[in-house]
């Protein structure tokens, strides 16, 4: 860390400022420049949370030197995490394809959603049974019903699920049903809840805030990793920019970026970010080509009559063919998709 | 709500949308354009939230007309909601301050600042005993010990408390000692926590969700009051934006917009969306020049030993320097501030 | 477009509106809704910029239902716009990669550059003569000199020249020496220079503006071809947003946008988007499989001496290597690229 | 300047960049962290440019501790600029407001607003004769027919001009009637047209870019500075973001950072940057709370009939409203504004 001293700082703001570095524990050193004195730091950087430095006479500004994420990142634990989930690896050498509807509405949607991904190649069941929505007029899901029929999907395909959990208090109840749980982008710094996934032993699919910086993100993940759970699979899902067209930007540049800062494995989520099923397919082709471990892709039997974000599923039909390009791309990446039945 | 057909739609998708609608209990109009049909909606905008229209064959896009909020919109109610708490009034003739430390230190450090911030004129007081935190390794709050000493604050100096309820499981407990629950930004959407403070009866100060739309955030109203809890106060405290001098960028035209869309209080906290305590007084004076009903304002005995957000924290000399201000401010505004003592 | 009046508008308010509406040419439709009345209307969208309708006294918002773009669009011309240069096509079967520095240093750099980028399959060069600094006290580019260097590259190994054209008065000095003239991001909206270079009667490719909407983009298009010039290929190079670990945020999904509400070749410039060339690789991959119909990517024969730029450059051996991964992505996208030589 | 190695660096990436960055003039000091090793540079941060030291094999990232602007700093220059146009003086003790319509339509509506706008107590005259648009259809200024309207309205009134300059062509034209240049937004990062305005000798009002970050704002203003003309007004008008409600999201915060940062006179665009009307009045209040020297606002005789920008634009009525609101924050602020007359 750089402590760079104002212009006219005093001797005295200096030495309060080096005292209070050494009382913590850092190693100072200091560099009088033409313009400006700065002080070095060197230490243990997850002390540097509860100094406030950039208050103290004299200070113009603290600039951190190091990512402030520790248990995640690539320095700390060099190879890459594998999340085990059944007899299968996210983060291995396969790519795996979360698939199925926004919202379980009902047993029949939810069984013909399965029956069809499985079909075409996918290992996970996606379905919200716990929706959170916009608006307190939308379908709010089907709660415990919802994970019941994940539950029946499951028994009857071989499929694994991953569902949202979006509050402590139904964690229990979500985890007895869920293989991964889900943290939504609107969760991603609901730290209590961070906490408690990290408790729960199971695996934890994070998704990135619509506003998260990947900095932000892997604080996120710091959280559940020092809760004692390395389980942690990334979803970068778009974030909020100014474009509309859109539902949010897809960041597809963060899959590289965090196979580079971080050992956690990183899927994408077409579907969310761009809210319109007709540009799913090319986005879902380059995120495996930008070196995604895997993909979570809405799918609904009968996009028309979904209760939930229907415009941005796709149709059985489409998803097969998406799978079949993505086979091809995976083998550029010296990647395997399970095959088709 | 307008529904665009593109270019090539086929009779049969228009009369499919058009029945989709209808049976949903809209009104419906056609209209021929020369290059799109377009099929205009009328009817309770609550519904829509469940049609998936633009996953329809044929339909290009959906654009709504209204706004999706109704409870909170001064069209559903034109008088300004005033929110009670004790014998102040928020949203009244007065501009109430709520000032103090980001987070429950000590006894000492709580009752200091209490007791200056009341000095100065401030009604009621802030202070985090649950404080979320970016990082797992930093001071994460006294928690119930926080609140304990918040409430001999309230005891010994008359004014009223605002705290930060973090989660559901720990609302019964912080509405104990609370008289107004604040739900964070990283909160807006957590939509089982809206439902819960909504049930809790108290008075909510609903912060702005970093990304979230001045649109979103009356939704997050929405469902407060839609829960049966009229007394929200919405508070503008900074959206991200790519400016990164400041915090966050404090969108102050947010205060006339929802003055002229909502009938809720609107209060600002500039601390938090700056981050630097330097440009807190202009922004304060700004804020109630542009028509605010109050402002959160960080005010810390000693910033500069402060275990959170010190950098933007006050000095109880600069918060009375600043109240005399709002007063002169206030006055053109034609609205009081409380005396100093 | 839809004109949406407020709660109380009044009868003289909506006669006024209709009336203005039909006087510019549009036929009106009325539909009275249960809290707004909402008014249709139909014609000639190039004519709606002229109007204040929003400034009219009951008039609440005014919706536009079509993209204010015309003979950029799909609509109007519904096969792909090839663009030709010498004996290439852009936007045809083939893509096709443009390479080289950021800037034009001296003539064994670009001669270096130039043989390596050949030699890997590149078909166009590139290379700033005018550059864009943030800074005044940086590197400003050679200018004549460097188009004099460009030139001879192109003598020297059969590549094409796109270089970049900073204003109207030394335009008519690049077009003498550039096969493609660029039009610089911070230049996407300089109007005086959109109509020049449409008089110049060469291809042109135009950059997305850092803070464009693909909307907007299309719109400074739209000046290129109703300037009577359709020879533009529009170029993704990120967009601004609050992430900063990537200099800007790469919007690849743009790319099926564009490919679906334009006609236009669309290529993609994973360097300066991204700032850093280790992301470059993977992202340029992803932009093939995106759709995208050509790439511009920053080479420099020594990265580490650039004068401009160098952290975003490959260096020659990495090109050759990205090139032979983009020829396989190519061919799962029935693309060709170049061979090797 | 701080250059961080990556973990694995090794002792001759390290001696590389010691002896690059002490070739350019540097001097150097090393830092062995228990991560990283850091090197420190201390020079004349201008020369910083032209090294690529991110390129280098061994560098992590290199960490930038001043601001790269010079002449423009608070620290190059401590005392105010003031800005001298006739006999008025801006960035001194009265504020200033420039008023008047987006374009110059016709002699009688320059004439109008003109005379209304005086009688307000404003001192200098708005208004386009060189409109950037959007569209290539909408209208886009009387260019010198609007120079000329605009300089008898001088003459009648008295008034001082303000009017956009839109290319380095043009600049002698309009350099011929302007009393202040204005940069456009989307032009404020157009090099050669500020080197341009630099030599034209006479005060320039340089709008901030809707994406610029304020570093890259002082950044276009050292291009004018350096050029020889310290006559630089900037005016902030709004940046982009996510909230689509507003047409930018107007930075007011920026208004005291640019006071602390720099030396230069600093206004304030509400119209633009808002976008309607209504929210023009309290922002223009804020805006003066807030500390800025002036303002930039729209006001046209019949905002319904107004061929650019109606919807954002005040009545003469509403304005003289307004300079009495902000006479009044004036007084509190120790400014002055003109009386009407």
């Amino acid at each position: 860390m750089i402590v760079v001293m104002n212009h006219g700082a005093s001797k005295e703001d200096m030495e309060a400022v080096i005292k209070k570095l050494e009382n913590t524990g850092f190693q100072v050193h200091l560099s009088q420049g033409v313009e400006r004195t700065i002080i070095g730091a060197i230490g243990d950087k997850t002390r540097l949370g509860s100094l406030a430095l950039e208050a103290m006479p004299g200070v113009e500004k603290v600039v951190p030197i190091l990512a402030p994420f520790k248990l995640a990142s690539r320095n700390f634990k060099e190879e890459d995490t594998v999340v085990r989930v059944g007899n299968i690896e996210i983060g291995g050498s396969a790519i795996h394809v979360m698939a199925g509807p926004c919202a379980v509405e009902s047993k029949d949607q939810l069984m013909e959603a399965a029956f069809r991904v499985k079909e075409a190649g996918a290992t996970i069941l996606r379905g919200g049974a716990f929706k959170p929505r916009t608006s307190p007029y939308s379908f709010q899901g089907l709660e415990e019903k919802g994970l019941e029929i994940l539950a029946e999907a499951r028994e009857a395909t071989g499929l694994y699920i991953v569902t949202e959990v979006m509050d402590s208090r139904t964690l229990p109840l979500v985890a007895r049903y869920a293989d991964i749980l889900q943290i939504g982008a609107r969760n991603m710094q609901n730290f209590f809840l961070l906490r408690d996934v990290a408790a729960a032993g199971k695996p934890v699919l994070l998704k990135r805030g619509p506003s998260a910086t990947i900095e932000e993100w892997l604080m996120a993940a710091e959280y559940i990793i020092s809760g004692g759970n390395q389980q942690v699979i990334l979803c970068e899902r778009g974030i909020r920019s100014f474009e509309t067209y859109t539902r949010n930007t897809l960041d597809l540049t963060a899959v590289p970026v965090l196979k580079y800062l971080t050992h956690l494995p990183v899927v994408v989520d077409p579907s969310h970010a761009i809210g319109k099923w007709r540009f799913v397919q090319p986005m879902a082709r380059a995120a495996v080509a930008a070196g995604a471990d895997g993909l979570l892709v809405e799918v609904h039997p009968n996009p028309a009559e979904a209760l939930c974000d229907g415009p941005q599923s796709l149709t059985p039909e489409n998803f097969r063919r998406l799978m079949e390009e993505l086979r091809q791309v995976g083998k550029i990446m010296n990647r395997t998709l399970p095959d088709a039945h």
